[in-house]
């Protein structure tokens, strides 16, 4: 059963992809083996933090060998969910919306962008690679047909608190939220906020200090 | 002087861009006073943590007034940077490269993508809404005259370690990592991970347990 898997924190989490990205490495390198020290020193994480993260997943290296590697890539994509596939809706097709549609690399991690949804009329009723796009005061009406069950926010800001609850009831159950909006909802919603100009604002701030 | 500013912790300058979202729209609607307390309301963030978080940029509300609006706003978008011109080149403009190109949001931000490198014969000497791409092998002798001092990293994870050492020896110092890939370098340089991928498989597993 999923529901029982146990919580894993979410810097845990965030490093996983990391672990998963040098293991992945290794297996087309034909490594058979590898062990924490050796991801250590390749990643530059302390190795007792790894092989503490990844006794989250139940994965244990054996004394003298390590890890092997194949067993270690497959735990580590059963995990992550990266070769699942989770259908969601891109509400909202301006320049973000539509890049991130056009971005082939989420379905490569599992995200399947199977329409998107705008306000603008000249938008409606167009593809973008193939995924169309529909009114916004569709969604309530096609999301359970879509199969949906995430929504990325990649509205302008000032409409992102009407589009999150307009998801919401229509049945979405996650939403990935790319405005600085800070969205709140029912708690088991789930909201994961990439703002990524945020971490620009991050970035700015230490350079200046440097 | 820019240097002698107090080092702010990354939580809450991840917050700020709320409260400059929060204070533009009260701005636009002609509100001229705001407490924390409505800001903590409309953001659902402590009261505390906001004046604790404003502090820092030495913004200070009036007892039973509270904050200007138009002044909080200048402050913040000062303090985060978001009207300067930070120059920047985008390192591979595949699929997530040529979307965060297109993405007319970061040059709001301040982020001006000035051109593109690339490996692909295909895609060099050609132009991305109007940002040259060049051979990668070029930003050495292209930096200077370009006036970039960041470098957006968006090549395939393999990748992604050549590509940041080549940066930072063209004289890149600043870092903006799209790729899983953990980047070690020299302390002077800034690092900014924005692992979109880590933070779907977050999302993911918090979708699970729910």
């Amino acid at each position: 059963m999923e529901n029982t898997e146990i919580y894993v924190p979410e810097p845990a989490i965030g490093r996983l992809p990391w672990y998963l990205a040098c293991v992945s490495r290794l297996r087309a390198q034909g490594v058979e083996y590898v062990s924490s020290t050796a991801i250590s020193q390749e990643l530059n994480v302390d190795a007792s933090q790894i092989a503490k993260d990844l006794s989250y997943l139940n994965i244990k290296g054996k004394t003298r060998i390590g890890y092997e590697v194949a067993q270690l890539e497959r735990g580590l994509l059963d995990f992550l969910g990266f070769h699942r596939d989770h259908k969601a809706v891109m509400m909202g097709v301006g320049s973000l919306g539509a890049a991130l549609i056009a971005d082939s690399g989420l379905s490569r991690y599992g995200l399947n962008i199977v329409a998107g949804f705008d306000v603008d009329p000249a938008l409606v009723g167009t593809e973008i690679d193939g995924t169309p796009i529909y009114d916004l005061a569709e969604l309530p009406a096609r999301r359970e047909a879509l199969g949906a069950e995430i929504a990325v926010i990649a509205v302008p800001v000032e409409s992102a608190a009407e589009v999150a609850e307009l998801c919401v009831n229509s049945g979405i159950k996650a939403l990935w939220n790319f405005t600085p909006f800070h969205i709140r909802t029912s708690p088991d919603i789930t909201i994961q906020n990439t703002s990524i100009y945020a971490h620009l604002a991050v970035m700015y701030n230490r350079m200046k200090s440097k």
